[in-house]
């Protein structure tokens, strides 16, 4: 199984950026971790992050017929582009929707995802650990109905 | 560690409400399955389920110094009660909110939740998985704050 | 053929309460008249009248693979329980709304029923003539579908 | 006792129109069906269908001091039309609304009527069942009134 | 100089329906008053009342070349029909709004003209009186153009 | 008969203040013909113009069992006052609203009237005309109810 | 194939009114360039106009099994006509909304279509040529389904 | 004269639940306080707290013609319940509604009161004190009336 | 310990003013009523009405360093002037609002206070009395914290 | 005659993404249909697509004193790009805004465009055909204008 | 060059005020270091502050014909006053709007601005610099223009 | 002192795009006056535009401990744009947001900034000038902190 796990805007700054809302921890210690579980869990992984809108679409679409699942933290992404979701639509690949904080305990801009209609699953506020979470979801989502 | 796994209105018919949307387990399977993934963890779970508004409220008072931590699927009065919210604050005690289904790919009525502006995390779509990835996501954050 | 017939809150005050909205019958004339066209239309009714969200849950519950069509009068639960109506979705039974007062000419916030959309029909504002054309009309369609 | 069954826009395609939605009876079939129960209760009926909303005003406007009720189904107009709801309030005759399909069930712009708040009466969702209960319906409440 | 005074839909029961609202007097009496201070205003009218919103446009058309200035009591049409509304910008006649109540004091959706907008000047509830004030003010303003 | 007419703020710079709304007009000019018209129809008025919101309304209470009639172009305040809605409502006359211009063909905010829906009568759009026209109403009904 | 092209309420003063916004063609003009372009296309089209919504609603209903293909430009009926898309729905035909102006840059209340969402296709803006493109749109379509 | 206090859901963890808002006092302390205020006023007074919306609705149905008087703090259902407010206007006797803290410098969702328009008065801030004013004020309103 | 007690417009007419909302009573009434409570708990205090804005904020700005408490009546600025809730926020004095007549039971634009938020406590719907608890209410809750 | 034609993000997955929405057939397709008319009407046109939202606003800027005409079909960025809308706008060339599906008959967020108020034209619901339509239009208007 | 600066209600009380909001210093130091900047650029500047809306206005109207421009700050009246809105359009003296804290990081009440439509400019967030900010930008625009 | 410039999509349009909104200079005109103001006043200044909204938030991120201060025009992407907002957020530097017109009196989806909330001050409606003036007060703001 391969799994594309996908960030969003400043999340590449993680760790400097707000860090009593986002932790202390960075990006790439998400990336460690998640590497870990995903060769405990026997899966593939790919990691990236992208500030541009446009890119962030174009790794959707790269994983057309290439990954099994989707985990997606699309950051401010997330509550306003339509062309992000429909790029998720298009390549008809099981997502499950990752925040680090509970963003329904936040601001009311952040409180409606544009992702999470099309989503398998939406998991948010165990910060990093909800990335661990997700993938053994998916993981077993995908195993159970394989 | 002890945690109170609570159940909202008409979960008890899991299985033969709406298969198509809940799934075909009962809540009894969700729940035999979650007490093997206790024993694992080596936790204590209590696990119940209420139709009454005010049944649903004692239990989560009856929480209050007992559970260090509180998983729960309110299912309709997640949308309409503010006294299980209330509840929920005032025996401050670390929550997860989970949901079988992905809420935000529901009717309208269904996609605010008054639970989750207090709620650790929020967990929805993984079905009765949902319920495993909560408890490990409850335990993990438990022993890290620990 | 089977119907159950369920009342909601304060509905056990009728005569007393607000008669010029809701007339000066009581719960008990209404029942008393509706035994006998049940009589006349030959199908066994049960009657019963609730003041708890929960307790209504429960009634509706129970009547699984019981009853053969509801009608249902569920007061100010119609317009604020999300519960009540996941309940009659779940039995699956085919059920008819009920009101004595047109309620589309009262208060706004009494204009919106929760458990129409998934009603067979609706009748309000022949008072307790109400349940009887409800009655008949439940029967004849059990009837015809039957 | 008189009684005006007055049909609104595109009634007259029933059995034609979205048979999924009204059934496969022609307007003819409940003129037929209903002129049988009116014989039964002994009541006069005149019954007719109108696609412009300025002839279905002088129809009503004609029973001023004829009909002792009306019956009405306005269709589209009964989302739309003011004028409607004005000439049915300005005859000042006792008037049921009836709907072929449960309006609460269907589209947002048709849950609203203009009639509703001036109605002695709604029922809806009995197909043309509906037509007979409000027959009966209006006829028992006029006995009574007496 | 010319005026058509245009009457809307149920104006036709004035004095019938609702006298509370709108006053005692018919509507042929406001056109015999009307008459008398035309005549003494020097100006022809023509004055003409409809039900239906098809033959209300005709007739507004029909004064394209034909009147100086139109008069309308548009009804119930005033708040609902943009055909109305845009067969008087079409005929490109000064017109004025005539209402008998003071349609700001009554039901919220009595409050919004879809005419006043191109209107030349909104009179409303000095009752009859009003449509002779609007004459007054339509010959004053036309031979202050003029 | 005693009618004070009371102007809002701003209503000085009349001739000055926008003249393609307002007309070229000044405040002091469509008091002289008031006058006139007043002389005609004997009647006494007072005319006066406020800047302040208190002001305004001293001169409202002022009239307490003095004017037998108002008339008021309360220009912004129309919108935004209670207080002056108030006041009117305090002192029970019967009054009548003014515009110069017709608000309802001008911006949102200004098409709405605090004062309107406890006027006898409003006109609006007959520029200072509309002045002579509301007082002969004003006078014509005090006479008929007289 | 036969196509029925239907217009509404005001189309008939096409070249006097507003052309500005509607252009100086008159409806004729439009009808003798799309009888060419029908004859090119070797098909045969009706074409008429009607101010009353009631006679747009017979015009609809009497394509029913006559024509294979409907263009409407419903004017304002567009915007407010439930009965007219009811209608529409009801004959089940193909139906392309056309419109002269491009009605998405005009007032908000002229940027809603209640026709538009049981359509095939909406031109709007090319003025006149549109309806020789929706002509040419409709053929193709009828040809590539045929 | 009789009094009785009602109090709704988790009022019973006073003190314990969010100190910072609602105070150290616990319920306990509110009675005590509040029956010395009694007895010196002459009043007998009931106390008593539901975590159960059905529970509260019997205990307001139970006052008829029992109590002269009700004080409710309903906590969340004052929010949220129909019911309750149902109950309150079908026993008919005048109450007083108290809250702790100021409601209205509270989240949005708590500024809004189902039962405060049928309310004699409205108490809110004064914390504990306010049962007391309450009570002093439906005494004084008692006696002047009676 | 010092009161301010500051009345806003029309408060004046208390009597003369819908008497069927407001008593009989004036504002002279309540005054001297209010010094014999102030007397009996030992407390300065000073009574005053305005009809202008500006001159309730000169009152409000006058308290700073003098009074210990406020408690202000605000009338119809209540619902409009952000000024005045400005001006009581920068003077840092704790403020009651009192209303005579339950706000919450009147016209939608009457239940929204622009004060409430910075109050310390709301009282309304007691009429006079509710002047005399706000007092009381006041005293004891500085005497608590003094 | 110069003409670009732009589309949005996503619309390289056509034939892949949705079919049962977009049709079967790819983007190549249509470009290639779409050099056949252009041959066929003599215009020179040039064809793209891009992800990205900024690649896109630099092609439209490009065309500023190069095309005549632009043809576009922004896909998801219609419903949210303002930078898009101000990008057309400031190179001031003719545009038509074209979809493959029927925009008003989808989901409520696919029904509004920011980028229509400044279109010259607007052509949605006939698939592939549409941009044949488009181009034609845009191509007559342009001789017309000449 | 003539410039007027008009400050609005409280802002004499600055340096009491939300002193974390407003800074420290009072509005004289405003007014004595702008008379420094107006001596620097050479022009004449009036100073004032009202805590009356009448007298506001009556100051604006005052500077027509006087001043080149006006700065003004107008609190909290700002987002209140339709009638100071109308005041500086009256006089057609352009005008720069200026605010000591950033209004759009403020409560909403406080993020809509009535006079900001009309102005020149709009500075905000500078605290007192903001206001020879202003001056600077008005008095360069002035020379530009002049 | 180093400030970073940066503006948005469509800026490289200036003196293009729509001039009667924005004047005749160019970006390039800014720049050269903005260099001249920044030597006088001695900090070092980098200018850039980009029309991505990827490219914009890398520009921002990479001021992270490089510049003492922010000064940006984000032009479309001012009001859609959550990512830029957050990446201004990210970095944590004081920034001014300017706007060449004052977006206030422009079409209401430009009156709402989403960076606003954030920024230190906001200036507008000066054109080039703005950019001088945010200059100067981000300066001497950084020189009163420093």
């Amino acid at each position: 199984m391969k799994v594309a796990v996908l960030n969003g805007p400043n999340l590449n700054l993680l760790g400097i950026r707000e860090p009593e809302i986002y932790g202390k921890g960075s990006l790439a210690d998400i990336e460690r971790r998640l590497r870990e579980v995903a060769e405990e869990l026997n899966v593939a992984i790919s990691f990236a992050q992208f500030n541009s809108e446009g890119d962030l679409i174009d790794a959707i679409q790269a994983q057309h017929k290439v990954a099994d699942g989707i985990m997606i933290n699309a950051a401010a992404y997330t509550h306003t582009s339509m062309a992000v979701a429909d790029a998720l639509r298009s390549v008809a690949i099981p997502y499950v929707e990752v925040h680090l904080s509970n963003i329904f305990a936040r601001e009311p801009e952040r409180r409606h995802s544009m992702l999470a209609a099309g989503a398998k699953a939406v998991i948010c506020g165990f910060g990093a650990l909800g990335y661990e979470l997700a993938l053994r979801g998916l993981v077993q989502t995908h195993v159970a109905r394989g």
